[in-house]
């Protein structure tokens, strides 16, 4: 009998890795932060001795949810102002906002509200970008959760940094201080191609090239945006970036709502991922990143809430459904993406965009123990003909009832273990009278 | 002070009467059922004295929300079969296993799990359309629940009827079984174009002149079913049915997903009333309910799951933020469809589409108190800016906690009163068994 520190015994295990599989009766082990075995329970039983046994004889395990795209303070600002498009939602209700608000008290009380939203709806990991990168990146440490920190690139001035030097010092600083973190990882984030000019684009292609960071980046996020650069410079953004020599793939380039056929040709060829964000892109009407013929190319596509702001909320599970379902709608085929690949567009696609699938994104042994568990013994998911079709079209987030990042359990029968419910709300309460007052009084 | 049933103190209320208003800490008193009065909360202590008194100061009361298309037993078959198109999934799944299976037995208990997940998810009434609409009639009633019992009409015999006058007498006499039932109404459902010939649907058109009840019916739902009509007949399903005179009022026209600019027009005309159902559509690619051209033309939108067969819930809120989301993208328009309309549609449109706007569909005082509250304070949907909008972006359906039908409470503090929660679970798993045997002994 071998010691192990955690057994996690359920009715169904989908581990993404290998593809399409669903196990049933098996346990999962955890050593050391990491998936030890994965096996049949009663064999499980008499080959180790655990520390905590948990039965979820009710449950689904899969991977942690991985948020390849999202601003986590801005928690803080969901539904500020909705029923709007991106530039007037942008430049007259969200900058004027933040430039006046935006701290690192804000960027902290945020973070941790968007935290515990996202494990309480199953996500393990989000990929981020704001400003004060590092006060998320000691939010998420002390809370316990998987996150790559985006070192965020500007050409103007924020509380942040000053110019786009500063950006990328303060940038370099940061990473240093968190290599070789076991849940933080950080990417190099210049904002979009209308913020950020030639100049600092070419470093951080240089600088992900030595370091082997990957780059988030918003790209064709709207189609005002495409116009506007052709406008300016004769040339799509995207091919900007292709002559810039960013096309790699270390890319994972977010929204992509405009695309021709030749782009995609030349994504799937660099090697690109592409981050989908449907709920935003909906909501803002930016347009519909066309992930069907994406994935039919090879393309890796993960999938973001973007922040909060925009969406309004960071349910990895509703924004899986809205992809699948919209996919459909649009493709005219009610047969692309399938259970399957919805999953893994949440999961393994998203740990591949972001640079970490060597240790986390799906449920193989070896990997870092980041596992969601969801109830499905529930009136809106019985009966069960297919665990992950209760999942993807039936449950919501509020059927998870258990989350482990990198063996730690985080979420234990829906309560939070690392960060204060109570607290949270409590911040955001204090937030709401800040940022209301602010908004009233100018618009 | 006058003595009264209940008195219901909330953080905010949104009548939909008034469109457009939100009320801060009022009360909605109820009297015999029905709404007496709507104030601020201290007036109302002073002037009611109430059995009970519910404090939900967290809390967002909208009207009960009216679901306008739903196959209410189809519940026991969500997720039997997905990623699949309409007609495959009903040939090669849903017909055989409903022709093997379909039993009054079969239509009570997935009946039961229907309402308990609807009344969970602060929907009060259905619009259902069935085998068996006896037994769904005597289900609501008994859970007390509201409903719309389809009479429901096909050329071809099923378990119910044997042809189409033998469904119509069925009906009648149902319909005459339930006259003046304060929870239950009836309308005529020839199921579709393709599956009702001309006699009955002029026979149906007379009977609904003559009764006044409304006519509901699947219409469009996909292209090829109109380019099949056209190949037969020459003539598109809606002007078919325009030709026999069926285009009033009282029509419920379902789906909609293909229609011209003419076709539309005819509609506003006519009067007719459109059930959208987003998810069902995009999950089958049926194609797009142009709802925001609709709207504009002044047609009454409601909004519907469809059974959750092919949806796979009964979640309206969720089928809200859906609709909202989708008009905003396909119309290019983030304007589209603003929080209030989305509201509208799935509480007032849907009872107007069902011919019952007099008696439910907003807290207006002498309707019936068919009321759902939401508890706002929680992590998802904090800071709150705009109650409705933390409702249709943020929220989801497990923070619905209570739910008021014709005056009795359906769902105390989560806990449903009328069904049996272990019971319908019990029932999911008894059919599971039965239906996945039947499934996998054919396919």
């Amino acid at each position: 009998m071998q010691a192990v520190d955690t057994l996690i015994e359920a009715h169904w295990i989908i581990p993404v890795e290998p593809a399409e599989q669903i196990l049933e009766q098996h346990a999962l082990v955890i050593l050391d932060g990491k998936i030890l075995d994965i096996l049949p329970i009663h064999t499980a039983r008499s080959r180790y001795t655990a520390q905590h046994t948990q039965q979820l004889s009710e449950h689904l395990i899969i991977p942690g949810l991985i948020n390849a795209h999202t601003h986590a303070a801005m928690n803080l600002m969901k539904g500020l102002a909705d029923d709007l498009p991106l530039m007037t939602w942008l430049q007259q209700h969200i900058w004027p906002a933040e430039s006046a608000l935006v701290n690192p008290d804000f960027v902290r009380d945020g973070s941790e509200l968007a935290m515990a939203e996202m494990i309480r709806g199953g996500t393990t990991c989000f990929n981020d970008m704001y400003f004060f990168p590092n006060i998320t990146a000691q939010a998420a440490a002390q809370a316990g959760m998987r996150a790559v920190i985006g070192l965020i690139v500007l050409d103007f001035p924020t509380a942040w940094a000053k110019h786009a030097d500063d950006y990328l010092q303060k940038g370099t600083d940061l990473a240093a201080v968190w290599q070789n973190h076991p849940l933080i990882d950080s990417s190099w984030a210049p904002h979009a191609p209308y913020t950020v000019s030639d100049e600092p684009l070419a470093h951080i292609r240089d600088l992900s090239a030595a370091d082997g960071r990957t780059i988030h980046m918003h790209i064709h996020e709207t189609a005002d945006e495409v116009t506007q650069a052709v406008a300016n410079s004769g040339k799509r953004p995207l091919a900007r970036l292709d002559d810039l020599g960013l096309l790699s793939p270390r890319l994972n380039a977010v929204h992509m709502t405009q695309l021709t056929t030749d782009e995609i040709t030349r994504l799937a060829k660099a090697g690109v991922s592409v981050t989908h964000c449907p709920q935003s892109n909906l909501k803002l009407a930016s347009g519909f990143c066309p992930i069907n013929d994406l994935m039919k190319q090879g393309i890796n596509v993960a999938l973001g809430t973007d922040g909060a702001a925009s969406n309004n909320d960071l349910d990895l599970l509703n924004e899986m459904q809205t992809a699948a379902l919209l996919a459909k709608g649009l493709s005219q085929d009610a047969t692309a993406i399938n259970l399957f690949q919805a999953l893994s567009m949440a999961t393994l696609n998203g740990a591949k965009a972001l640079g970490i699938a060597a240790k986390t994104g799906s449920l193989r042994i070896g990997k870092a123990a980041d596992i969601s568990a969801i109830n499905l013994n529930c009136l809106e998911t019985q009966p069960v003909y297919q665990p992950l079709s209760q999942l993807l079209y039936a449950s919501n987030r509020s059927q998870v009832t258990d989350v482990w990042v990198n063996g730690q359990q985080l979420l234990k029968e829906r309560h939070l273990t690392t960060l204060d419910e109570a607290q949270c709300l409590q911040q955001a309460k204090h937030w709401q009278k800040r940022i209301a007052q602010h908004e009233y009084s100018t618009t």
